[in-house]
Protein backbone atom coordinates (compact mmCIF):
# COMPACT_ATOMS: atom_id res chain seq x y z
CA UNK A 1 0.00 0.00 0.00
CA UNK A 2 1.30 3.46 -0.76
CA UNK A 3 2.63 6.08 2.13
CA UNK A 4 -0.10 7.97 2.49
CA UNK A 5 1.53 9.82 5.56
CA UNK A 6 4.93 10.92 3.90
CA UNK A 7 2.78 12.07 0.52
CA UNK A 8 2.28 15.33 -0.97
CA UNK A 9 -0.87 16.73 -0.19
CA UNK A 10 -1.87 17.18 -4.08
CA UNK A 11 -1.42 13.86 -4.73
CA UNK A 12 -3.35 12.03 -2.16
CA UNK A 13 -6.69 14.32 -3.10
CA UNK A 14 -5.85 13.13 -6.74
CA UNK A 15 -6.52 9.85 -5.35
CA UNK A 16 -9.36 10.37 -3.40
CA UNK A 17 -10.52 12.25 -6.37
CA UNK A 18 -10.11 9.04 -8.33
CA UNK A 19 -12.56 7.22 -5.79
CA UNK A 20 -9.71 5.39 -3.74
CA UNK A 21 -9.15 5.30 -0.47
CA UNK A 22 -12.50 6.33 0.41
CA UNK A 23 -13.79 6.01 3.87
CA UNK A 24 -10.25 5.95 5.51
CA UNK A 25 -9.23 8.19 8.01
CA UNK A 26 -7.02 11.28 7.87
CA UNK A 27 -5.12 11.07 10.82
CA UNK A 28 -1.36 10.38 9.71
CA UNK A 29 -2.01 11.66 6.34
CA UNK A 30 0.41 14.08 4.98
CA UNK A 31 2.27 15.12 7.68
CA UNK A 32 3.14 18.31 8.57
CA UNK A 33 0.68 19.61 6.18
CA UNK A 34 -2.96 21.30 7.72
CA UNK A 35 -6.17 19.17 7.50
CA UNK A 36 -9.22 21.11 8.13
CA UNK A 37 -12.95 19.96 9.06
CA UNK A 38 -15.84 20.93 5.89
CA UNK A 39 -18.75 22.68 6.71
CA UNK A 40 -20.75 23.55 3.38
CA UNK A 41 -23.58 25.46 3.63
CA UNK A 42 -26.84 27.04 0.89
CA UNK A 43 -25.84 30.77 0.66
CA UNK A 44 -28.85 31.70 2.87
CA UNK A 45 -27.30 30.31 5.88
CA UNK A 46 -23.80 31.50 5.00
CA UNK A 47 -23.65 34.97 6.83
CA UNK A 48 -25.40 33.04 10.13
CA UNK A 49 -22.80 30.85 9.80
CA UNK A 50 -19.80 32.07 9.56
CA UNK A 51 -20.86 34.83 12.54
CA UNK A 52 -21.28 31.69 14.53
CA UNK A 53 -18.10 30.48 13.97
CA UNK A 54 -15.96 33.61 14.47
CA UNK A 55 -17.60 33.87 17.80
CA UNK A 56 -16.53 30.44 19.17
CA UNK A 57 -13.54 30.72 16.59
CA UNK A 58 -11.69 28.34 19.26
CA UNK A 59 -14.06 25.26 17.99
CA UNK A 60 -13.82 26.74 14.28
CA UNK A 61 -10.72 28.38 13.41
CA UNK A 62 -12.10 30.02 9.59
CA UNK A 63 -9.10 29.35 7.61
CA UNK A 64 -10.94 29.81 4.61
CA UNK A 65 -14.52 30.89 3.51
CA UNK A 66 -15.09 30.16 -0.29
CA UNK A 67 -17.42 32.04 -2.53
CA UNK A 68 -20.67 30.41 -3.21
CA UNK A 69 -20.08 27.83 -5.93
CA UNK A 70 -16.40 27.68 -5.54
CA UNK A 71 -14.90 24.13 -5.85
CA UNK A 72 -11.27 24.75 -5.49
CA UNK A 73 -9.86 26.15 -1.32
CA UNK A 74 -8.49 29.20 -1.99
CA UNK A 75 -4.64 29.30 -0.48
CA UNK A 76 -5.04 26.27 1.38
CA UNK A 77 -5.30 23.77 -2.20
CA UNK A 78 -5.58 25.72 -5.44
CA UNK A 79 -6.36 22.62 -7.62
CA UNK A 80 -8.51 20.83 -5.55
CA UNK A 81 -12.61 20.10 -5.63
CA UNK A 82 -14.12 19.96 -2.35
CA UNK A 83 -16.99 17.29 -3.76
CA UNK A 84 -14.59 14.68 -4.18
CA UNK A 85 -11.32 15.44 -2.18
CA UNK A 86 -11.83 14.13 1.19
CA UNK A 87 -12.24 10.30 2.08
CA UNK A 88 -15.83 10.38 2.79
CA UNK A 89 -18.69 13.70 3.48
CA UNK A 90 -21.61 13.67 5.35
CA UNK A 91 -25.30 15.35 4.64
CA UNK A 92 -26.74 16.62 7.28
CA UNK A 93 -30.19 16.91 6.34
CA UNK A 94 -32.93 17.73 8.93
CA UNK A 95 -31.31 16.09 11.80
CA UNK A 96 -30.39 13.22 10.15
CA UNK A 97 -26.82 12.05 8.98
CA UNK A 98 -25.59 10.29 5.79
CA UNK A 99 -22.36 9.28 5.40
CA UNK A 100 -21.21 9.30 1.10
CA UNK A 101 -18.69 9.13 -0.66
CA UNK A 102 -18.52 12.12 -2.48
CA UNK A 103 -20.84 15.20 -3.40
CA UNK A 104 -20.94 15.35 -7.13
CA UNK A 105 -25.00 14.67 -7.34
CA UNK A 106 -25.35 18.16 -6.03
CA UNK A 107 -25.99 21.47 -7.60
CA UNK A 108 -22.79 23.55 -6.15
CA UNK A 109 -24.18 26.62 -7.73
CA UNK A 110 -25.21 28.30 -4.30
CA UNK A 111 -22.84 26.28 -1.64
CA UNK A 112 -20.32 28.06 0.54
CA UNK A 113 -17.76 26.10 2.12
CA UNK A 114 -15.98 26.59 5.70
CA UNK A 115 -12.72 25.14 5.94
CA UNK A 116 -11.90 25.02 9.35
CA UNK A 117 -8.69 24.07 11.37
CA UNK A 118 -8.08 20.32 12.75
CA UNK A 119 -6.42 18.71 15.12
CA UNK A 120 -5.81 16.15 12.79
CA UNK A 121 -3.35 18.83 12.06
CA UNK A 122 -0.75 18.56 15.32
CA UNK A 123 -1.40 14.75 15.71
CA UNK A 124 2.17 13.93 14.44
CA UNK A 125 3.75 16.34 16.69
CA UNK A 126 2.01 14.65 19.44
CA UNK A 127 3.11 11.23 18.56
CA UNK A 128 6.73 12.23 18.02
CA UNK A 129 6.69 14.01 21.38
CA UNK A 130 5.70 10.61 22.72
CA UNK A 131 2.59 12.14 24.46
CA UNK A 132 0.10 9.68 22.88
CA UNK A 133 -0.31 6.44 24.39
CA UNK A 134 -1.19 3.77 22.01
CA UNK A 135 -4.71 3.64 23.50
CA UNK A 136 -5.44 7.53 21.31
CA UNK A 137 -5.39 6.31 18.38
CA UNK A 138 -8.88 7.18 18.23
CA UNK A 139 -11.15 10.45 18.37
CA UNK A 140 -13.56 10.74 21.50
CA UNK A 141 -16.01 13.50 21.36
CA UNK A 142 -18.60 14.56 23.42
CA UNK A 143 -21.09 17.29 24.04
CA UNK A 144 -20.53 19.71 26.99
CA UNK A 145 -22.37 22.00 29.16
CA UNK A 146 -20.73 25.11 27.63
CA UNK A 147 -22.45 27.70 25.66
CA UNK A 148 -21.73 28.44 22.31
CA UNK A 149 -22.40 32.07 20.91
CA UNK A 150 -25.52 31.90 19.26
CA UNK A 151 -25.66 33.65 15.46
CA UNK A 152 -29.12 32.79 13.18
CA UNK A 153 -31.05 29.58 13.68
CA UNK A 154 -26.95 28.37 14.98
CA UNK A 155 -27.47 27.64 18.60
CA UNK A 156 -26.08 24.61 20.37
CA UNK A 157 -23.00 23.61 23.10
CA UNK A 158 -19.65 23.28 22.71
CA UNK A 159 -18.12 20.29 21.53
CA UNK A 160 -14.93 19.40 22.05
CA UNK A 161 -12.55 16.29 21.54
CA UNK A 162 -10.43 14.23 23.88
CA UNK A 163 -7.27 12.42 24.40
CA UNK A 164 -6.05 10.12 27.14
CA UNK A 165 -2.67 11.85 28.32
CA UNK A 166 -0.52 10.75 31.33
CA UNK A 167 -0.85 13.12 34.05
CA UNK A 168 3.21 13.74 33.85
CA UNK A 169 2.87 14.48 29.99
CA UNK A 170 -0.18 17.38 31.27
CA UNK A 171 2.29 20.52 31.11
CA UNK A 172 4.01 19.23 27.91
CA UNK A 173 0.65 18.96 26.03
CA UNK A 174 -0.37 21.90 27.19
CA UNK A 175 2.77 24.11 26.02
CA UNK A 176 3.05 22.10 22.56
CA UNK A 177 -0.45 22.51 21.25
CA UNK A 178 -0.95 26.26 22.60
CA UNK A 179 1.86 26.87 19.98
CA UNK A 180 -1.24 25.82 17.17
CA UNK A 181 -3.56 28.14 17.86
CA UNK A 182 -5.33 27.95 14.38
CA UNK A 183 -5.80 24.73 14.91
CA UNK A 184 -7.70 24.90 18.42
CA UNK A 185 -4.53 24.94 20.43
CA UNK A 186 -4.33 24.34 24.17
CA UNK A 187 -6.53 21.86 26.07
CA UNK A 188 -10.02 24.06 27.31
CA UNK A 189 -10.21 21.92 30.21
CA UNK A 190 -8.70 18.36 32.06
CA UNK A 191 -9.40 17.44 35.92
CA UNK A 192 -12.45 17.10 36.00
CA UNK A 193 -14.99 16.11 32.99
CA UNK A 194 -18.47 16.42 35.06
CA UNK A 195 -17.75 20.05 35.33
CA UNK A 196 -17.79 20.81 31.51
CA UNK A 197 -21.18 18.36 31.57
CA UNK A 198 -19.61 15.23 30.59
CA UNK A 199 -20.78 12.69 33.48
CA UNK A 200 -19.81 9.51 32.09
CA UNK A 201 -16.31 9.32 29.72
CA UNK A 202 -17.31 5.93 27.98
CA UNK A 203 -20.32 7.70 26.77
CA UNK A 204 -19.06 9.50 23.77
CA UNK A 205 -19.59 10.19 19.90
CA UNK A 206 -16.93 8.58 18.12
CA UNK A 207 -14.32 5.75 19.48
CA UNK A 208 -14.07 5.42 23.28
CA UNK A 209 -10.85 5.56 24.52
CA UNK A 210 -8.92 3.06 26.60
CA UNK A 211 -7.14 4.73 29.61
CA UNK A 212 -4.12 3.44 31.13
CA UNK A 213 -2.58 3.90 34.64
CA UNK A 214 -2.14 8.30 35.29
CA UNK A 215 -3.69 8.79 32.56
CA UNK A 216 -6.03 12.09 32.30
CA UNK A 217 -8.85 13.05 30.24
CA UNK A 218 -7.62 16.36 28.22
CA UNK A 219 -10.75 18.09 26.41
CA UNK A 220 -10.13 20.24 23.03
CA UNK A 221 -12.40 22.48 21.65
CA UNK A 222 -13.58 20.55 18.58
CA UNK A 223 -14.35 21.50 15.09
CA UNK A 224 -17.42 18.78 15.54
CA UNK A 225 -19.04 22.02 17.01
CA UNK A 226 -20.29 22.14 13.39
CA UNK A 227 -22.35 19.69 12.72
CA UNK A 228 -24.09 19.87 16.06
CA UNK A 229 -24.63 23.86 14.91
CA UNK A 230 -26.50 22.00 11.56
CA UNK A 231 -28.31 19.29 13.39
CA UNK A 232 -29.88 21.63 16.23
CA UNK A 233 -30.81 24.05 13.48
CA UNK A 234 -32.44 21.49 11.49
CA UNK A 235 -30.87 22.86 8.24
CA UNK A 236 -32.60 21.38 5.19
CA UNK A 237 -29.82 20.01 3.59
CA UNK A 238 -26.05 20.96 4.44
CA UNK A 239 -22.34 18.91 4.08
CA UNK A 240 -19.71 18.07 6.21
CA UNK A 241 -16.79 15.92 5.89
CA UNK A 242 -16.91 11.98 7.71
CA UNK A 243 -16.08 11.10 10.44
CA UNK A 244 -12.40 11.15 10.71
CA UNK A 245 -11.79 11.68 7.07
CA UNK A 246 -10.97 15.62 6.60
CA UNK A 247 -9.59 17.58 3.80
CA UNK A 248 -5.28 17.46 3.36
CA UNK A 249 -4.80 20.80 2.67
CA UNK A 250 -1.14 21.97 0.70
CA UNK A 251 -0.16 24.16 3.82
CA UNK A 252 2.30 23.94 6.36
CA UNK A 253 1.38 23.14 9.86
CA UNK A 254 4.02 25.22 11.67
CA UNK A 255 4.32 26.09 14.88
CA UNK A 256 4.50 29.24 16.27
CA UNK A 257 7.76 28.90 18.16
CA UNK A 258 10.87 27.50 17.81
CA UNK A 259 11.27 25.48 20.74
CA UNK B 1 -14.66 60.75 36.32
CA UNK B 2 -17.21 58.36 34.54
CA UNK B 3 -16.72 54.38 35.10
CA UNK B 4 -15.59 53.32 31.97
CA UNK B 5 -15.07 49.60 33.13
CA UNK B 6 -18.44 49.08 34.20
CA UNK B 7 -19.82 51.06 31.26
CA UNK B 8 -21.31 49.48 28.25
CA UNK B 9 -19.43 49.58 25.44
CA UNK B 10 -21.93 51.38 22.67
CA UNK B 11 -22.32 54.39 25.37
CA UNK B 12 -18.30 54.07 25.40
CA UNK B 13 -18.55 54.26 21.70
CA UNK B 14 -20.95 57.04 21.79
CA UNK B 15 -18.35 58.95 23.91
CA UNK B 16 -15.53 58.44 21.86
CA UNK B 17 -17.17 59.41 18.57
CA UNK B 18 -18.14 62.77 20.59
CA UNK B 19 -14.33 63.05 20.80
CA UNK B 20 -14.13 62.34 24.46
CA UNK B 21 -11.61 60.21 25.99
CA UNK B 22 -9.24 60.27 22.99
CA UNK B 23 -5.95 58.71 23.22
CA UNK B 24 -6.92 56.91 26.23
CA UNK B 25 -5.91 53.12 26.26
CA UNK B 26 -9.03 50.52 26.45
CA UNK B 27 -7.32 48.53 29.00
CA UNK B 28 -10.17 47.35 31.67
CA UNK B 29 -12.82 49.28 29.59
CA UNK B 30 -16.12 47.77 29.38
CA UNK B 31 -15.53 44.84 31.65
CA UNK B 32 -16.59 41.29 30.23
CA UNK B 33 -16.66 42.72 26.49
CA UNK B 34 -14.34 41.68 23.81
CA UNK B 35 -11.86 43.95 22.14
CA UNK B 36 -10.22 43.71 19.19
CA UNK B 37 -7.58 45.15 17.13
CA UNK B 38 -8.16 47.27 13.92
CA UNK B 39 -6.38 46.65 10.58
CA UNK B 40 -7.92 48.90 7.90
CA UNK B 41 -6.86 47.85 3.62
CA UNK B 42 -7.91 49.47 0.34
CA UNK B 43 -9.83 46.51 -1.33
CA UNK B 44 -7.00 45.83 -3.71
CA UNK B 45 -4.98 44.56 -0.33
CA UNK B 46 -7.98 42.60 1.81
CA UNK B 47 -7.69 39.40 -0.29
CA UNK B 48 -4.16 39.28 0.57
CA UNK B 49 -4.20 40.61 4.13
CA UNK B 50 -7.19 38.04 4.89
CA UNK B 51 -5.28 35.00 3.62
CA UNK B 52 -2.43 36.31 5.97
CA UNK B 53 -4.41 36.39 8.71
CA UNK B 54 -6.21 33.27 8.43
CA UNK B 55 -2.85 32.14 7.98
CA UNK B 56 -1.77 33.09 11.31
CA UNK B 57 -5.33 32.84 12.99
CA UNK B 58 -2.88 32.64 16.40
CA UNK B 59 -2.13 36.22 16.15
CA UNK B 60 -4.83 37.68 14.06
CA UNK B 61 -8.10 35.63 14.84
CA UNK B 62 -10.25 37.57 12.81
CA UNK B 63 -13.94 38.34 14.28
CA UNK B 64 -15.15 40.38 11.77
CA UNK B 65 -14.57 41.29 8.35
CA UNK B 66 -16.19 44.04 6.56
CA UNK B 67 -17.84 44.65 3.37
CA UNK B 68 -15.53 46.99 1.48
CA UNK B 69 -17.35 50.97 2.84
CA UNK B 70 -18.60 48.99 5.55
CA UNK B 71 -18.65 51.47 8.49
CA UNK B 72 -20.09 48.89 11.48
CA UNK B 73 -18.85 46.19 12.93
CA UNK B 74 -21.52 43.80 11.54
CA UNK B 75 -22.65 41.39 15.02
CA UNK B 76 -19.68 43.13 16.96
CA UNK B 77 -21.11 46.23 17.06
CA UNK B 78 -24.33 47.20 15.15
CA UNK B 79 -24.32 50.94 15.32
CA UNK B 80 -20.80 52.03 15.20
CA UNK B 81 -18.46 53.59 13.12
CA UNK B 82 -14.72 52.48 12.75
CA UNK B 83 -13.75 56.06 12.22
CA UNK B 84 -14.37 57.52 15.16
CA UNK B 85 -15.46 54.46 17.71
CA UNK B 86 -11.52 54.12 18.60
CA UNK B 87 -9.66 55.97 20.83
CA UNK B 88 -7.11 56.58 18.63
CA UNK B 89 -5.83 55.65 15.40
CA UNK B 90 -2.52 54.72 13.36
CA UNK B 91 -1.99 55.80 10.28
CA UNK B 92 0.37 53.48 8.43
CA UNK B 93 1.81 55.42 5.20
CA UNK B 94 5.06 53.79 2.76
CA UNK B 95 6.85 52.63 6.19
CA UNK B 96 5.70 55.75 8.60
CA UNK B 97 3.43 55.64 11.52
CA UNK B 98 1.32 58.76 12.15
CA UNK B 99 -1.21 58.79 15.67
CA UNK B 100 -4.72 60.57 15.01
CA UNK B 101 -8.09 60.76 16.72
CA UNK B 102 -10.33 59.50 14.01
CA UNK B 103 -10.32 58.75 10.36
CA UNK B 104 -13.24 60.84 9.18
CA UNK B 105 -10.78 62.41 6.61
CA UNK B 106 -10.69 59.72 4.15
CA UNK B 107 -12.38 58.78 1.58
CA UNK B 108 -13.74 55.12 2.90
CA UNK B 109 -15.71 53.73 0.13
CA UNK B 110 -12.68 51.10 -0.79
CA UNK B 111 -12.05 50.23 2.57
CA UNK B 112 -11.87 47.10 4.42
CA UNK B 113 -12.13 46.70 7.73
CA UNK B 114 -10.60 43.37 9.63
CA UNK B 115 -11.77 43.43 13.54
CA UNK B 116 -8.60 41.06 15.46
CA UNK B 117 -9.20 39.10 18.67
CA UNK B 118 -7.20 41.53 21.26
CA UNK B 119 -5.34 39.97 24.34
CA UNK B 120 -7.60 43.16 26.32
CA UNK B 121 -10.40 41.20 26.33
CA UNK B 122 -9.04 39.13 29.26
CA UNK B 123 -7.01 41.54 31.02
CA UNK B 124 -9.76 41.60 33.86
CA UNK B 125 -10.04 38.06 34.37
CA UNK B 126 -6.35 37.73 35.12
CA UNK B 127 -6.91 40.54 37.46
CA UNK B 128 -9.30 38.58 38.98
CA UNK B 129 -7.61 35.54 39.26
CA UNK B 130 -4.08 37.29 41.07
CA UNK B 131 -2.02 36.44 38.01
CA UNK B 132 -1.19 40.18 37.13
CA UNK B 133 1.26 41.19 39.12
CA UNK B 134 1.20 45.55 39.58
CA UNK B 135 3.72 45.73 37.54
CA UNK B 136 1.89 44.35 35.07
CA UNK B 137 -0.11 47.45 33.41
CA UNK B 138 1.68 48.87 30.72
CA UNK B 139 1.98 46.05 27.10
CA UNK B 140 5.66 45.17 25.74
CA UNK B 141 5.61 43.88 22.94
CA UNK B 142 8.29 42.15 20.78
CA UNK B 143 9.30 40.91 17.18
CA UNK B 144 10.46 37.46 17.18
CA UNK B 145 12.63 34.91 14.33
CA UNK B 146 9.24 33.04 14.14
CA UNK B 147 8.50 33.49 10.27
CA UNK B 148 4.68 33.98 9.66
CA UNK B 149 2.69 32.22 7.31
CA UNK B 150 3.03 34.70 3.99
CA UNK B 151 0.47 36.40 1.74
CA UNK B 152 0.70 38.22 -1.05
CA UNK B 153 3.57 41.19 0.35
CA UNK B 154 2.63 40.16 3.63
CA UNK B 155 5.62 39.05 5.43
CA UNK B 156 7.12 39.46 8.49
CA UNK B 157 8.03 37.80 11.02
CA UNK B 158 5.56 37.48 14.31
CA UNK B 159 5.22 39.66 16.76
CA UNK B 160 4.43 38.91 20.48
CA UNK B 161 2.89 40.46 23.58
CA UNK B 162 5.07 39.45 27.04
CA UNK B 163 3.60 40.09 30.26
CA UNK B 164 5.44 39.33 33.86
CA UNK B 165 4.08 36.45 35.19
CA UNK B 166 5.06 34.57 38.76
CA UNK B 167 6.63 31.31 37.88
CA UNK B 168 4.49 29.82 40.52
CA UNK B 169 1.33 31.05 38.35
CA UNK B 170 2.66 29.38 35.12
CA UNK B 171 0.26 26.72 35.60
CA UNK B 172 -2.63 28.72 36.03
CA UNK B 173 -2.17 31.57 33.68
CA UNK B 174 -1.64 28.77 30.48
CA UNK B 175 -5.02 27.15 31.76
CA UNK B 176 -7.50 30.39 31.92
CA UNK B 177 -5.66 32.27 28.90
CA UNK B 178 -6.13 28.47 26.75
CA UNK B 179 -9.90 28.85 27.33
CA UNK B 180 -10.15 31.95 25.30
CA UNK B 181 -8.96 30.49 21.86
CA UNK B 182 -10.14 33.61 20.14
CA UNK B 183 -8.48 36.14 21.46
CA UNK B 184 -4.81 34.33 21.02
CA UNK B 185 -5.66 31.88 23.48
CA UNK B 186 -2.67 30.05 25.57
CA UNK B 187 0.67 31.50 25.59
CA UNK B 188 3.14 30.23 23.28
CA UNK B 189 6.27 30.72 25.28
CA UNK B 190 8.17 31.20 28.56
CA UNK B 191 11.23 30.36 29.79
CA UNK B 192 14.12 31.48 27.20
CA UNK B 193 13.31 34.39 25.20
CA UNK B 194 16.18 34.46 23.45
CA UNK B 195 15.19 30.81 21.47
CA UNK B 196 12.36 33.04 20.02
CA UNK B 197 14.50 35.46 18.79
CA UNK B 198 14.44 38.19 21.93
CA UNK B 199 17.90 38.83 23.07
CA UNK B 200 16.99 41.54 25.39
CA UNK B 201 13.67 41.91 27.32
CA UNK B 202 13.84 45.95 27.87
CA UNK B 203 14.24 46.15 23.86
CA UNK B 204 10.74 46.15 23.14
CA UNK B 205 7.94 48.06 21.47
CA UNK B 206 5.70 49.84 23.61
CA UNK B 207 5.94 50.37 27.66
CA UNK B 208 8.59 48.13 29.31
CA UNK B 209 8.07 45.81 31.97
CA UNK B 210 9.03 45.40 34.98
CA UNK B 211 9.87 42.04 36.98
CA UNK B 212 9.37 41.29 40.62
CA UNK B 213 11.40 37.78 42.44
CA UNK B 214 10.22 34.87 41.28
CA UNK B 215 8.59 36.53 37.78
CA UNK B 216 9.09 34.97 34.65
CA UNK B 217 8.19 36.31 30.94
CA UNK B 218 5.52 34.74 29.12
CA UNK B 219 4.71 35.58 25.78
CA UNK B 220 1.54 35.42 23.75
CA UNK B 221 0.88 35.68 19.67
CA UNK B 222 0.09 39.80 19.28
CA UNK B 223 -2.33 41.16 16.95
CA UNK B 224 0.34 43.72 16.48
CA UNK B 225 1.46 41.32 13.76
CA UNK B 226 -0.53 43.46 11.39
CA UNK B 227 1.27 46.56 11.99
CA UNK B 228 4.18 44.60 11.24
CA UNK B 229 3.27 43.21 8.27
CA UNK B 230 2.09 46.67 6.59
CA UNK B 231 5.32 48.42 7.68
CA UNK B 232 7.14 45.27 5.50
CA UNK B 233 4.51 45.58 2.74
CA UNK B 234 5.01 49.15 2.21
CA UNK B 235 1.36 50.00 1.88
CA UNK B 236 0.92 52.87 0.43
CA UNK B 237 -1.70 53.89 3.06
CA UNK B 238 -3.79 51.28 5.80
CA UNK B 239 -5.17 52.27 8.91
CA UNK B 240 -4.95 50.69 12.43
CA UNK B 241 -6.20 50.97 15.87
CA UNK B 242 -3.82 53.54 17.99
CA UNK B 243 -1.37 51.85 20.61
CA UNK B 244 -3.47 50.47 23.67
CA UNK B 245 -6.60 51.82 21.86
CA UNK B 246 -8.87 49.56 20.52
CA UNK B 247 -12.85 48.89 19.44
CA UNK B 248 -14.80 47.65 22.15
CA UNK B 249 -17.55 45.87 20.87
CA UNK B 250 -21.00 44.47 22.22
CA UNK B 251 -19.85 40.59 22.49
CA UNK B 252 -19.29 39.49 25.99
CA UNK B 253 -15.88 37.48 26.03
CA UNK B 254 -16.81 34.01 27.71
CA UNK B 255 -14.41 31.43 28.49
CA UNK B 256 -14.91 28.12 26.70
CA UNK B 257 -15.10 26.18 30.46
CA UNK B 258 -16.70 26.18 33.00
CA UNK B 259 -14.32 26.46 35.79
Amino acid sequence: TMNLRSMEPSSIRTLLRNGEHKREPTTYWAEGYKQTNLAILPRKLAKDFEEFARGNLGALPLLYVSKAGELSAGYLGKNSDVRTDAPAYQIVANKTRTIVDNLLEFDWSDMVTFYIGCSFSFTQILVENKLLTPSTKGVSIFRTNIDCYESGPFKCKMVVSMKAISKHALSKIHQITSKFPDVHGAPIHYGNPARIGIPDINDCIGDTTDFVENDVAVFWCCGFTAVEALMQANVERAFTHGPNSVFVTDVKQEAVNTE
